[in-house]
């Protein structure tokens, strides 16, 4: 017999009754029933209930041992009686009467209960990280991560992808966020730093000839924390040679829609093949934001005609100045008081915005003091071009332009959510594209690249040569699930000639870009497919898919929010000799910078 | 038609002849038949023939190009005429009359040749290594890398493992070889190392219960380069539960025999379930070595004993004084000059031994001075214990044990490659088990754990409590593939209470162990499993597959020698401000360590 186990704690069902078995796993739960022990045996795959009576040499170990103790059991497996079966248990028809058992490991007392879903504070939980992880949530939480990354690389290979690894001792960019850095040993003065995203390297490997590459590519940024945010991320990073944007989306669609298919819980999901693609300005009209969650069913409108001429003079003002006025419809509103209206626009106050104005609406009979001023058959007019009914009430988010559109985005999701109207049962994606590739900097006053300089642009040569640059597009794209995004990517620009004009649109000379972006250029230089890829986070999918708001809760050792890892005591002091091999000392920081000396 | 291809460059075969089709890649080799232009464009998948004459306005355009540059080709599929068939290459029954081209990429002048097996130096080829991953050997070096991580990766989920992956921002360890620091921003003074491998994260993860874990794991270290190493290199990494040594064995042989099997283009593989288990102690005796290559035929045997009393005093002399000969067969050797043999004797002077010893023999007749002065009938009692017959000559390494043994094991090699007796058309894996648990440490004259202190002791607790320590063997186990160690392994010591016992015998407290082990021994204290691992390095398994003695010749973007990245410019200065958020200052290194100035 096995040493250890002839079955797993979730292998056994009736067809095994009579069996002579060996358990082994962590004591989850005991129950004592006077001269007779019920103990819950728990490993990876699930549990098993022991039975030790008086007759058993198990029973005084098991009764004297404490929880999460490693045992192993050996023992007979019988039925249990017919009103004791457990329907949610796949080993819920049995149990197994303990003749013997050996502990492999006692437990201490426990800084956390195991078999329980009582919360703790984060530090206790991340310290004894190993004890956590035993509970069912999380551990089903990293399983769950596991199992998606699984998925998404056999998607990815049946997809025609080839996984390749780029270094992790990486070139420090003067570009994105900030760099960890790692000092050299046989360079002294220099530094490696871990790339923030393998996007040179997937680059190199198109130039390379590589065609269809991918990786779960860990990432690392040395950013301030937030609950979305880890030090240390991974994305599903691909590019793809010899394609247009439309073949990028029809290569990941079925890898994503068919991942949360397979892992949604039931959930719908947007199919392959149909995911939606907005072009970045009617985004930002209809949804208010670049990040749109689509089973929110509100659609922002604009509705600055309307206000042109109008009896409510601050929009007049505000439309006659520049400004819009953007609609956000607010359905089956005739039953809410006049504090729903009124709450709504304090708290567009609270966000830092001027007010969000209201019409309310019963039975076709408008109120507020919107309505009175502009008049009840002008309001008619924007509700019979808005196809709204009479009994909808109507949100105003009106200003310059730019904090409209945000305004408008904030509240179309406010009122979503405080009218119930955004499904928990769904996953819906869509492609944001059509992004400007240049933009007018107010400050500098000049016109500069509004997201990625090394995106292709529309047209390519001749958009740059004879459009408005204002009016040029990206071969960019977003792509977006229940409002987060996901990934952005582009078709890369891989022409020197068509980078140097796009630059000079900018304002940078050919020697900035020479200078800049040596290693890129260069390569151009030798032979370049055209190319393009993204980078769907993955911490982020597995989150929608956990629906765990906290990236913590997804990652099996996070470090906590100020880059620590307690269980381990990581960052921590190294000896002298370790900074000497590396060239370096450490310098005590500016006191004004840190003053609570924590650490 | 799609905008770059309706085909790869390997996929037009006779049956589409007569098709308009269209297809990119790189121009990989032009031929100027006088009017008629044969270029091949390659891409990732394969080259396809295309054909230009004069009729064609891609002509001149093609003409013009530099190899490597990147076109579209429009045109239509043509069989070859009957004697211009290639029979090598997928499309070769085919060419495409071009009609258009379109030049997605013009190539400057080219650092290295991509057509052709020209060897460049290493610094060339690492700094344009977009271009040389072009070249078809190292292209195709890390296809297979790719092919065969992902091939570890389905077989370990088919054997019912899970993969995690554990933090690379980790813990600074005593232990081990050097790390690679990174200093942190929010805790002025302290540093992450980035991992040397994830040994306590996996064994962390058995305590949270997980069973079966896996990892295509990134490890680091910085120490001093050699062909065989990186500073960033791969394991696969992994660790199971509730097992004995025989079951990590069974897991793992059908992973590494199938890969093998799968990628050793038609070489034999020892088939899994009969990897040979070897003894520490017999394999030093037998191969001299505790990686034994087992293709070479050739086995050490011990003969100290015929030489205790003998005409030869050198080694009556040795053998008195407690050391040992050991004799290394030369087969079929009865042909070879007086000077093979003393050429054996001279390289061994020249690897630092004292010296390799002979005996030949023709047609039974012995010859050399050891014959001579052992005399022939004491030596015809040696070759019948031996087994060698009347044309084989034998080799003679003796001294102190451990210098034998070494020198007999180098010698084994030497002489089986001397006389092509290792064949390279099989990969011949073993198993090194039954490791030594202690030894004796001369020169602190005390007793010392031999190789891993937290392996667990076999015969466990009672073995520490009643055996001599330096008879008890670990279950640990190194598996061994063509004479390379591809990895250490144990079943761990998961006992507190055995683990305070084991560093008692090599001398250390209670207190040294929770001082200096504090994390694993708390985390063991809760409840842990018996669990047991290993970790096959991924790029030593491709350097064998691929036939290639350097490692960078496996790897996508390789550090050079002396850890730089060319091609990207790491390691690198960085700004007074990145240095300044991480608390840190550079130092010039003293003088003396580095005379020369050349970074």
């Amino acid at each position: 017999m096995h040493a250890y186990r002839t079955h797993n704690c979730a292998a056994l069902s009736k067809g095994n009754v009579g069996e002579t078995v060996r358990l082994s796993g962590w004591v989850h739960r005991k129950r004592d029933h006077g001269g007779v022990l019920f103990v819950d045996l728990r490993d990876h795959y699930g549990l098993t209930q022991i039975v030790a009576d008086e007759d058993s040499p198990a029973l005084p170990i098991l009764d004297g041992l404490r929880l999460e103790s490693v045992v192993t059991i050996d023992g007979e497996v019988k039925a249990r009686a017919e009103g004791t079966v457990n329907p949610n248990l796949p080993t819920g028809e049995i149990e197994v009467f303990a003749r013997a058992v050996t502990v492999q490991s006692t437990a201490d007392e426990l800084p956390l209960i195991v078999n329980s879903a009582e919360d703790y504070p984060e530090e206790t939980r991340l310290k004894y990280r190993f004890v956590d992880l035993r509970r069912e949530r999380v551990h089903n939480n990293i399983v769950l991560r596991s199992n998606v990354i699984a998925s998404l690389r056999r998607r990815m290979i049946d997809q025609g992808f080839t996984e390749f690894q780029t270094p992790i001792l990486a070139a420090s960019s003067p570009e994105g966020a900030r760099d960890y850095i790692v000092p050299s040993r046989l360079h002294p003065g220099t530094f490696y730093a871990l790339p923030q995203a393998p996007q040179m390297f997937k680059q190199l490997l198109m130039v390379a000839g590589f065609d269809r590459y991918f990786q779960i590519a860990p990432c690392f940024r040395d950013e301030d924390l937030r609950a979305d945010r880890s030090p240390e991320f991974y994305q599903l990073d691909f590019e793809m040679s010899f394609v247009t944007q439309e073949d990028v989306f029809n290569a990941i669609e079925p890898v994503l829609a068919g991942v949360f298919e397979e892992f949604s819980g039931g959930k719908s999901v947007t199919p392959a093949g149909s995911f939606p693609r907005i072009p970045y300005a009617e985004a930002m009209l209809k949804y208010g934001t670049d990040k749109p969650d689509l089973r929110n069913p509100l659609i922002i409108s604009d509705v600055s005609d309307h206000f042109q001429q109008s009896g409510f003079g601050l929009f007049e003002k505000i439309v006659g100045t520049g400004g819009v006025v953007r609609a956000i419809p607010a359905p089956g509103t005739h039953e809410k008081s006049r504090k729903f209206f009124d709450d709504m626009n304090d708290w567009a106050r609270k966000e830092g915005f001027a007010g969000l104005g209201y019409v309310t609406r019963k039975g076709g009979e408008f109120g507020g003091p919107i309505a009175k001023n502009h008049g009840p058959d002008n309001m008619a007019k924007i509700y019979a071009e808005l196809g709204l009914g009479e009994n909808d009430g109507l949100f105003f988010a009106a200003g310059k332009q730019s904090d409209a559109v945000k305004l408008a985005g904030a509240a179309r999701t406010r009122v979503g959510e405080e009218l119930g109207l955004i499904p928990d049962d769904r996953f819906e994606f869509c492609w944001i594209v059509d992004f400007p590739m240049f933009e007018y900097d107010e400050e500098a006053k000049k016109i500069d690249f509004s997201h990625n300089p090394f995106s292709m642009p529309q047209g390519e040569m001749e958009a740059l040569e004879t459009q408005d640059p204002l009016d040029i597009k990206a071969w960019q794209y977003d792509i977006v699930c229940n409002g987060y995004e996901l990934s952005s990517g582009a078709i890369r620009n891989h022409r020197p000639d068509i980078m140097y004009k796009a630059f000079e649109l900018a304002g940078y000379t050919r020697e900035d870009v020479d200078s800049n972006f040596s290693g890129m250029i260069e390569a151009f230089k030798l032979g370049a497919p055209p190319h393009g890829g993204s980078a769907p986070g993955i911490d982020r999918i597995v989150m929608l898919l956990a629906d765990e708001p906290n990236i913590r809760e997804v990652i099996a050792f996070p470090l906590n929010q100020r880059a620590q890892d307690l269980m381990m005591g990581a960052p921590s002091a190294v000896s002298a000799r370790q900074l000497r091999d590396v060239h370096i000392r450490t310098i005590e920081p500016p006191k004004q910078e840190k003053p609570a000396a924590e650490d």
